[in-house]
C-alpha cells in the first residue's frame, strides 16, 4: 500500500489556507449584498443628513427665546407656520416665533433648536406656550452629525450586515463590488455508494450521504454550488469529470476514494489534472487523515475521506476555510467559539490533531460544561447528538475533567 | 395629537409574539433543507450500517485465531481472498484465514472483527503474519451500531444543520416536511423618502434606507420577501397596497407613517383591513416606541417607526421572533448572547427598557468588554460601529460600570 507523502499538521494545512488568494471581486446590487464581503473600503461622499432635521415632534424655535421658561412662567410663541415631512420649508422662525415639525422634518431658516411637543401647551390656534427652556441644536441632527463627509465607515472584506447595508442605501450606494462567491464542484464516488432514494439497500451498499451532507456545508460557507454529482469510482470516468469542473468552478471538492488503499485515485487525478500540484496528502488529525489538497491552476483541489463523519469534519475545518478565504476572509478572523467546562477526561495522542464531537449543557446557570460524545469511529449519528466540537492540539497529550475548553459550535 | 391606546411592554410583545402558530409546513428536498426546521420528530426507519463493516483497512479475521500474537510469536494466517468496496463478500473467512476488507467493506462470513494493516506482515502472496491480537468486534461497525432502527434522532422544530442533512441522507429520507418559511411584504412609506439611487438629494428628503436594512433583516430570518415596495404616504395609496398584500403574504411589515402625529396612518390602515385586530400600539421602549403590532385574519401586521435606527432595532426584536415563530421556532429557544463586562456605566429611565448599541472588545484576553457606543439619536452610523446591543431591562435604572452584561450580537 502507497505512503502518505507529505503528511501535513493541521497548522500547516491552515497556514497555507491563509496564503490562498481571494477571488477577483463582482458588482451586485445593494439588495443582494447582505452576507457578502466587500471589496473595498468605504468612506462617506456626503454628509448624512445633508440639512438639518428635527429628531423629536415639537416646535423649531430661536433657543433663546425659550431661556427662562418654566410651566410658572412660560414662553409665549407665535405659531408662524408648520413644515410638511419631506419639504422645504416656506416658513421661517423668525424672534418670537414657533413652527410645527414633526421627527426627521427639515428645520426652517432661523431655528436653531426643537422644543418637544410634550413641553408646549397650545394657548389658542396661532400661539403655544413653552414650560421649559431648550439649548441651541437641542433636539436637532445636523448636517454630518450621522455621517461626516470623508468619515471611514465599512472595511475592506467586511461582512455587510443589515445596519451597513442601511449606511450605504443612505449614501446612495445602489451597486457595489464585493468578493465574488465561490463556485465549487462537489464530486462523490466510492464503489460502496447508491443515490440515497434507494429503498432497501442491497448488501454492502451504502446511501451517499456526503452529496447532501458536504453540500450543506459548502452552501452556508457562502459558496455556490455549479456541480453536484456521484461519479463511478473509476479514473476514466472521474479524470473527464474533474476537466470538465475545471472550466467553471473556482474549487473542486471530490470526496471518496482518498484513502490509502488499492484505490487511491484522488492523487492520480489530481495528478492528470493540467498545471496540477499536490501541497497535502494526509494531516495528523483524528478523524479526517486522508486529506488531500492541490491546486490545478488557480483551482483548489480538496480530496476528502468518503467516510461521512472524517468528510465532515475536515470539511468544516479546511474547506471551509479556503472557501472564506477566497471571498476575503483576513487571516485573523476566527471562528467564534464557547468557553465551557470539560465534564470527563479527553485522552489524545501526542503529535496528531484531535476533533472530538461535544455536547453543551449549563453547568451552574453560568458556566457551560462540555461532554465528549463516544461511540464507534464513524457513527454520524454522533455528531447530529453533538452541538460543536473540541480540538485538542497536536502537541496536547489528552485534556483533563474540568479543563477550561474552547467549544466550535456546528452550526 | 392621538394618544397611545395599548403602549405594552417589550415582554408584553414578546408573550405575544410567543403565541403566534406556526405556520403548516411544507415538503422540500433534502437537497433544500440546510437551516430549515423540522416539522415532526425523526427517528430511524431502519439500522445504520445494515450490515457490519470494517472500520479500518485490514483483514477480516476470527478473533481467536489472533489470541496471544505477538511480534515475537506472530499468529500465521492464510489470504482466503478479499472483499471489494460495496460488494457482498464472494469468499468466507474460516478458521485460520484472513479476508483483506478497506475502510467500510462488509464483514465476509465467519470472520467478527478486523486486523489493521499496520499489525500485519505480509509473508507471501497468500500468508501474513498478525502481531496483535484483536477482541470480538474491534475495528468492526455492527449492523445497527450507528443508528438502531427505532432510536430517536431529530426533534420536531429543530433547525437542521449538514449533519443533521448526513443523517436523513443515511435513512434515504429523500423529501421532508420542514415549517414553511413566511412570505413577508415589505413596504416603505414616508413624504421624506426618495429612492436609493437619487443623486444629489432635494432638500428635505433622505433615502429609503428601510426599503434595504429591514429587507436584509427580513431575509436573515429565514422569510421570503414576495413583496418589497415604497408606497406614498396616502391612505388611499397604502390600505390598497396592503389589502393586495394580505392576499399571498404571511407577514406585512409597514415601516413609517406610524409616530403619533398629524399622519398617523398606519392605525387607519389596520382598520382598513378585513378581520383586523390592533394588539400593540406603542412599546415602552428606546428606540422604538411607535411600534404597531397587529392581524388581519391569519396575517400578521407590524407597522414599525420610519426613523431607520428605531426601525432595524424594533425589527430585530419584535419583528424577527414573530418570523421565526412562524417557522416553529419554540418558546424557550433563545438568541445566544455573548457575556462582557461593561466599561461604562449606563443610565436608564425605570418603566422602559433600553436598547443600547456596544462594541467589544478584548479586556484580558478572556474576557469581553462592552462599550456603549453613545451619539445623536437616530444616526445610524453608530449601528454600523455596533457588534451588538445591551438591554436594560423596564425595571432596572441604569447599570453600573463593571456590571456583567448579556450581548445580542448583530449578525
Amino acid at each position: 500500500m502507497a505512503m502518505f507523502l507529505k503528511v501535513k499538521t493541521a497548522d500547516d494545512v491552515r497556514s497555507m489556507i491563509g496564503k490562498i488568494s481571494p477571488l477577483p471581486p463582482e458588482r451586485v446590487l445593494l439588495s443582494a449584498a447582505c452576507g457578502r464581503r466587500l471589496y473595498s473600503d468605504v468612506s462617506a461622499s456626503e454628509p448624512v443628513p445633508h440639512f438639518a432635521r428635527a429628531s423629536m415632534d415639537g416646535f423649531a424655535v430661536r433657543a433663546r427665546d425659550t431661556f427662562g421658561a418654566s410651566e410658572n412662567l412660560p414662553a409665549l410663541l407665535e405659531i408662524a407656520g408648520e413644515v410638511a415631512m419631506g419639504e422645504e420649508p416656506t416658513v421661517v422662525a423668525g424672534p418670537g416665533k414657533a413652527v410645527a415639525v414633526p421627527t426627521g422634518g427639515m428645520l426652517p431658516e432661523g431655528a436653531d433648536s426643537v422644543v418637544m411637543v410634550e413641553y408646549t401647551l397650545a394657548v389658542d390656534e396661532t400661539t403655544i406656550e413653552v414650560t421649559r427652556p431648550v439649548a441651541p441644536g437641542e433636539n436637532v441632527l445636523q448636517a454630518g452629525d450621522d455621517i461626516a463627509p470623508g468619515a471611514w465607515l465599512l472595511k475592506k472584506s467586511s461582512v455587510l450586515r443589515p445596519q451597513d447595508i442601511g449606511v450605504l442605501a443612505a449614501l446612495g450606494i445602489a451597486e457595489l463590488e464585493v468578493f465574488s462567491a465561490p463556485r465549487a464542484a462537489l464530486i462523490s464516488t466510492g464503489d460502496e455508494i447508491v443515490p440515497i432514494e434507494t429503498h432497501p439497500l442491497p448488501p454492502g451498499k451504502v446511501r451517499d450521504i456526503n452529496l447532501f451532507s458536504l453540500a450543506a456545508q459548502i452552501e452556508s460557507a457562502g459558496a455556490v454550488i455549479g456541480l453536484r454529482t456521484t461519479i463511478r469510482d473509476r479514473l476514466e470516468d472521474l479524470v473527464p469529470a474533474c476537466l470538465d469542473a475545471l472550466r467553471t468552478h473556482d474549487v473542486i471538492v471530490l470526496s471518496g476514494g482518498s484513502s490509502v488503499g488499492a484505490r487511491d485515485y484522488t492523487t492520480q487525478i489530481l495528478k492528470s489534472l493540467p498545471e496540477s500540484e499536490l501541497l497535502v496528502h494526509g494531516v495528523a488529525i483524528r478523524p479526517g487523515k486522508p486529506v488531500i489538497f492541490g491546486r490545478s491552476g488557480r483551482v483548489l483541489f480538496w480530496g476528502l475521506p468518503g467516510q461521512p463523519v472524517s468528510a465532515l469534519i475536515t470539511c468544516q475545518e479546511f474547506v471551509l476555510p479556503s472557501l472564506r478565504r477566497l471571498q476575503g476572509m483576513t487571516e485573523s478572523e476566527q471562528a467564534p467559539t464557547i468557553r465551557a467546562i470539560l465534564n470527563r477526561q479527553l485522552p489524545s495522542v501526542h503529535g496528531r490533531t484531535d476533533y472530538v464531537p461535544v455536547s453543551l449543557s449549563s453547568r451552574n446557570g453560568i458556566e457551560k460544561g462540555a461532554t465528549p460524545i463516544f461511540g464507534k469511529s464513524g457513527a454520524i449519528s454522533i455528531l447530529a447528538r453533538a452541538d460543536g466540537y473540541v480540538v485538542i492540539p497536536e502537541h496536547v497529550e489528552g485534556l483533563d475533567a474540568g479543563a477550561e475548553v474552547s467549544v466550535f459550535p456546528f452550526r
